[in-house]
């Protein structure tokens, strides 16, 4: 059993604590909220168990579809054990309809069907207001080589389609997602963060009905029940 | 003798006519100038004289490197008889030294000399704030196909190096340069609309002077002065 160490790092709604093995973290899931770059803040009651039991049930399907995630166990209802990554300061955003800011970068109406997955990347920057990206400009910053921004891009657009069916499955549309990726001690590229109601947009496939974090963003109410729901499908 | 037609159209800084031959256009350079999505406003005295020099001269550098321009000929000092090109609704900014919306978006301090030039890709739409956009968002657009993209990127790069190394060698520095492209009636791809202080930053190599639009933008005085500049130093 490991032991929970200091403290690494506190996120908007994560806090990562190091542990007696240095390969390994704890990554704990709070109840609190943020959007528009931290500007709204609020707490979303059992949004950590939710999110920690979403995210634990999204690794295992990505892992057996033979994807690398940084998931080891859950230690508790809000802990996880994870692999300790050294993290890409990248963001990969896979969308399959519009919405949220490439609604608004493409003069989309929300809901627009998009030809074909985009995968996009933004600079993991608070005090730049986390900018859009392009390969260029990745390899400008050193972040990763050519050939690894076209991993990490092949992956998202991966993770995102083992995704996308599994929701579809349980009636939910995927959206779009936001991921992030490190490599582990090995060297290899392996998924990281979280995939919840906070990292992507769900919407319930009959109705239409926003599942995910737009309900606290936009106020629309039933913000809990939304987390509940999902993990609901998820876990079915 | 081309006879000018009506008015096709009025953009910021230039009006274009159609003429008695449907290829051939009528590109008029005003003094006028805006900054900031049009949020600034003002005159250059002469600027649309300097300008179409400018541009009609470094035209004719690209004609001579095998890049095809829609230039023909000047018909006065502010008319410029062109292609009726079919333009491609994106703007190509190549950058070499950051300035500007790079060195935002990459947290970098502007005259930070970039590892290799960067070409990136706006969406033309003033409604929209020509955001930046990335080859999956163009095929989307449908503005062009992927194949099509690399060969106007491509083609940005070698315009950026042959006008980089034709201002170094009258003592300036090209630090970006806007493009944009357009398809001739034989289907061909051909640089279109102008290059000059309005759509490049260029410094003084000896001082780091700016003598571009950015005197406008930011009120460092001798405005006009820095036009005729770069007139005399692009005809000398």
């Amino acid at each position: 059993m490991v032991q929970q160490m200091e403290q690494m790092y506190e996120g908007k709604a994560k806090i990562v604590y190091k542990t007696d093995d240095p390969n390994l973290l704890i990554q704990h899931f709070k109840d609190s909220a943020t959007a528009f770059d931290g500007k709204k803040k609020g707490e979303i009651k059992e949004k950590g168990v939710a999110n920690a039991a979403i995210a634990a049930t999204l690794f295992g399907v990505l892992e057996a579809a033979g994807i690398k995630t940084h998931f080891h166990e859950m230690l508790n209802d809000r802990d996880m054990l994870i692999d300790n990554l050294k993290m890409i300061q990248l963001e990969a955003v896979a969308r399959n309809i519009a919405a949220g800011s490439l609604a608004k970068r493409l003069g989309y109406e929300e809901g627009v069907v998009l030809k074909k997955p985009v995968v996009e990347f933004y600079y993991k920057r608070d005090d730049l207001g986390d900018p859009i990206i392009t390969c260029q400009h990745v390899q400008e910053l050193g972040l990763v080589n050519e050939d690894e921004f076209k991993t990490i891009r092949d992956l998202s657009f991966k993770v995102n389609d083992v995704l996308g069916r599994f929701f579809n499955e349980r009636g939910l549309d995927l959206i779009d997602m936001k991921l992030e990726f490190g490599w582990d001690k090995d060297g290899q590229l392996v998924l990281g963060d979280e995939i919840s109601p906070d990292t992507c947009r769900f919407w319930d496939t009959a109705t239409g009905e926003k599942l995910d974090k737009d309900r606290f963003r936009r106020d629309l109410g039933g913000v809990e029940e939304a987390y509940v729901e999902v993990l609901r499908r998820v876990t079915a």
